[in-house]
């Protein structure tokens, strides 16, 4: 199984101590690994094929500070589809002129959706065909870029067509919104005022946040295992879809 | 104006040698730079708004080798669009389960073409406009993806249909080939065999490519103005629109 991470804040947030301690854990999930960062309506995505632990790509991520409101990264152990930059997550694709990204773990067991419309997988995985589906519903569903109550209603219905073929942890972005659907193993927690000091779970790391935001600040973290060992994470439950916006979990 | 980069090569080349020459220009084009290197049918696009003369991003690719058969590179002065992430080449859009990366050169003067379809700009440039209805267009002109050649003489009934607002030098690829169009400046080469030295316009650094090359290795190379103080570029023709693959061009 692949891991996930996302991240979704009030206030432009690096994701350098969370990545350190995510990428981890690419020992194990060396097939690659992927990261999107939304700075407004633009995204960087950055991908290899190696594993997070070796790839430069990951070690500039870890140093350089880029702060986004929305980011979603993935490491990944390959169970559909071969090693390639191809089926690396995030995906992206462009809708009513914003960008998605999405990143899944899980397999989901001859799936293979009717894909008629504008959006076509490029590699082989399962997940590029839920994402591609995911896409094309959308656009069926509404003419332009609905609010994101709408969009979260319109998803809810949709997720369970795809959730029926096997495991769909997910984490979908466009840039508003962190979106995360859980069908086996996710936690999240929001890192508010007051901030304390957090310790990673794997590496002998701590950061103290109190030093590093103002009390206006927030940040919601969603991923598979919790990152840290003195924090209060939360589990999602099984077919659970949480929708994040400014740093919050925004209630239905 | 902007600076374009593009490579097209028969076996995974690196650019690091034309990219260093290349990000020297960046002082004056210093409203972010992009680059995207396919591997197979994937894309690894890297985008920063500042300068790639400063850019951690683009130090980084001055030292990893990513071996490629397509590039594209692009340095911005922006004249359209503020700058943003979401207004930095190349752009990249999904269309027959293929990525297409484009970039462009010039500048377009009240260029807002009919986009009706399932391709729309998430920035404010003339330029995704242009690239947007390019997707459209061939989207409408094929059903699925057709034989490069095909693709070639669909592009040459378009291209001047956009290319009549303004200047539109431009680059674009999906992997399989490297098209570039000439309105006002652009310059490309073939190395191949034998090899021989050669000096950076801007820098002083130079390679000996046949001590990096077997004799089979082909190499195309087009770029705004010649990167090398010693080597053959030939000028393209005002309207002309070329097409390489396999690091030659295709005679048409």
């Amino acid at each position: 199984m692949c891991q996930l991470l996302g991240m979704n804040a009030n206030t432009p947030t690096d994701l350098m101590f969370s990545f350190t301690g995510f990428s981890t854990r690419a020992e194990e999930h060396k097939d690659g690994f992927g990261i999107a960062f939304f700075e407004g309506a633009g995204t960087r995505l950055f991908v290899d094929a190696q594993s997070a632990r070796l790839s430069p790509v990951a070690e500039m991520i870890r140093h350089y500070p880029i702060r986004s409101h929305n980011v979603i990264a993935h490491i990944r152990k390959a169970t559909q589809g071969v090693v390639a930059l191809e089926n690396t997550h995030p995906f992206v694709r462009e809708l009513w002129g914003r960008y998605w990204v999405f990143a899944h773990n899980g397999d989901l067991k001859d799936y293979q959706p009717r894909l008629h419309a504008a959006f076509r997988p490029v590699g082989s995985t399962d997940s590029e065909r839920a994402f591609c589906w995911l896409m094309q519903e959308l656009s069926k569903a509404h003419a332009d870029l609905p609010p994101v109550g709408e969009l979260t209603a319109t998803l809810a219905e949709l997720v369970p067509r795809v959730a029926a073929h096997g495991s769909f942890n997910f984490m979908l972005s466009n840039g508003q919104a962190l979106w995360a659907h859980c069908s086996t193993k996710l936690s999240w927690l929001v890192r508010e005022h007051p901030f304390r000091k957090a310790r990673l779970q794997d590496e002998d790391m701590s950061v103290d946040f109190a030093e590093l935001t103002t009390t206006a600040d927030r940040v919601a973290v969603v991923v598979t295992e919790p990152l840290t060992a003195d924090e209060a994470w939360r589990a999602f439950a099984p077919g659970e879809l949480k929708v994040f916006v400014n740093g919050g979990v925004v209630e239905r």
